[in-house]
């Protein structure tokens, strides 16, 4: 098996999710400037798997700051916080996993900036550890949810590459793999950076779950033959009324599994929510270069000088949002009450 | 402005559209089996134009025949007309364009084999200017659908690339434009051959009309944002109750135009029409390679050995057609009647 990111002696090491399938090659990261890089360029990506990069980069930051009282080193760590929350504006965990640094940092502010940096790497190896036993929660939760005999399709990744590991969707997929049921998965290969494609079938071969990858604008046609009984993809946000933003297309999946009467589920831990918006109207969407699009694999597709739109994310309103999977247990609507109750939930 | 196809001196020069936009390089054939291999292989696509390929196809099938009488003529041309037909499923038009060679031929059987020869070659260069001239028609009757300032979206390739000339699809928008009005377009990259991308961006760039790439999990967004007013496409085969073959993708489009209540409207000739059957479900769905999935410009993109769906057509029911343009005049729902008007009218 893989290890998305890893955290060991001062190195933040990422499998480079650009270069996978094709090469299995791995990124050092020293600095939280080469971590906010990997997050900028996708080196790693998947909201849960930004979320413990950001943690993890922090604690790079705390480790290079030279400081001998908390008044001289809080500043320069905040700096450094505001710096790396620019690198990825859609997914919610990088702000959440940021602010949990800085607080556990002001909670501690006492205890003397070399027991302080221990701290902080501790946090963020927690956050990591969390993330793991989240998706494994969530995985058990969701899996009620899948039939066995099952086809499930997903959209992007929102596997092990995805999170610290295991996964959030693909979570609750290997959750119904090993409680014993027999699960297939459609992959959509996600245009454009083609998550799908690249990574969601090749962490679903290595683990030997039968999945069969189309194109994004095929599924439609297997929904409509119905050999889709089930969606299941991750999210990037979640507003407080349940309106969830995640990869771009993940709206049009949500559309056509409503109109073919087929369940939509969202699996993502709490650190997804962001209560503070009361809709997804309020979710910022990413737009990203028009050369992801225009390019693959470094070669064009399409002729110099096209304008091209490349907004990375979309929002998929709660009414086609069938259940949201959590840690704590499964959203129902409404969104606003079951998801504020899921989150209070010790 | 290029020729997608021209037929002179016993050639058949095709522009090769495996190759655009990066290269404008043509294909010459000189036999009906290297027509074939440039249809199958699509050097030429869209219904139309592999219509007006067949044809002189078959034409150059014809002139290869040694024989003295139509006796011992027809049957080898006959041979030759069903290893053609047997090149593209979905697209009627490959079909009907045979059969019209054929009858010619039937209907000329006494006039000597030098001279039907020649009928036939004419009859092909007929069925060419034809073409043009149905589109040309089309784009009037349509062009007053397509509202003064409006953005359409556009899925696959259905421009003068996918026929004689002008195009379907995009030849209503031409028409649209020679009105004065002032229309932009989105071009869903239709993947996994990415004629979008590739054909219709570059027909549209060429003839200055403006055009913004996206992929085609994107359209979804743009219709929320209400960036698109209408969607137009072409067709590879309608049934006789509406129901419309085309380019895989094409249903999701529509079920999102309705989600959106935006007007879907398909532009294509009669020789589209296929009224015999009566619904689309006895259309034929060509399932070409997986590797037109899994590569990308020859390169890899999903994981060795991996299992890929590729069926290249998929079937828009009736109900989500606002109408469909013909040369004849706009069918509209109960499509049953109106089409079959259409069809009759001289």
């Amino acid at each position: 098996m893989f290890k998305t990111i890893e955290y060991v002696d001062g190195v933040v090491r990422m499998i480079d999710q650009t270069k996978l399938p094709l090469e299995k090659l791995y990124v050092d990261c020293r600095t939280v400037e080469e971590v906010g890089r990997a997050i900028k360029t996708m080196v790693i990506r998947g909201a849960p798997a930004i979320g413990v990069a950001a943690a993890m980069g922090i604690s790079l930051a705390a480790e290079s700051i030279q400081a001998d009282d908390f008044g001289a080193f809080y500043p320069l760590l905040e700096e450094r916080c505001a710096e790396l929350g620019k690198s990825r504006p859609t997914a919610v965990n990088l702000a959440w996993a940021i602010d949990r640094m800085k607080r556990v940092a002001k909670d501690h502010k006492g205890m003397g900036i070399a027991s302080l940096k221990d701290r902080l790497k501790r946090e963020a190896l927690a956050i990591y550890e969390e993330d793991i036993a989240a998706n494994r929660a969530m995985g058990e939760f969701g899996q009620a949810l899948v039939p066995d005999g099952s086809a499930a399709l997903t959209h992007c990744n929102a596997g092990a590459l995805a999170t610290a590991g295991f996964g959030t969707a693909l979570g609750v997929i290997r959750a119904a793999v090993n409680a014993g049921k027999r699960v297939r998965v459609l992959a959509n290969e996600t245009r454009p950076f083609l998550q799908g494609a690249r990574l969601t079938v090749w962490e679903l071969k290595e683990d030997g779950i039968p999945v069969k990858l189309i194109t994004d604008n095929m599924c439609g046609f297997f929904m409509k033959k119905k050999q889709i009984d089930l969606v299941v993809v991750g999210a990037d946000r979640i507003a407080a009324n349940g309106d969830v933003a995640n990869k771009i297309g993940t709206y049009m999946v949500a559309v056509m599994a409503r109109e073919h009467d087929i369940p939509f589920y969202v699996a993502a831990p709490i650190s997804t929510l962001d209560l503070s918006l009361p809709t997804g109207d309020e979710i910022p969407i990413e737009e990203r270069s028009p050369d992801e699009v225009a390019f693959i694999n470094n070669k064009r597709i399409a002729p110099e000088g096209v304008e091209v739109a490349h907004p990375a994310f979309d929002v998929t309103p709660n009414r086609l949002v069938s259940a949201i999977i959590t840690e704590k247990g499964i959203a129902l609507p409404p969104y606003a009450e079951s998801l504020a109750r899921l989150a209070g939930k010790k």
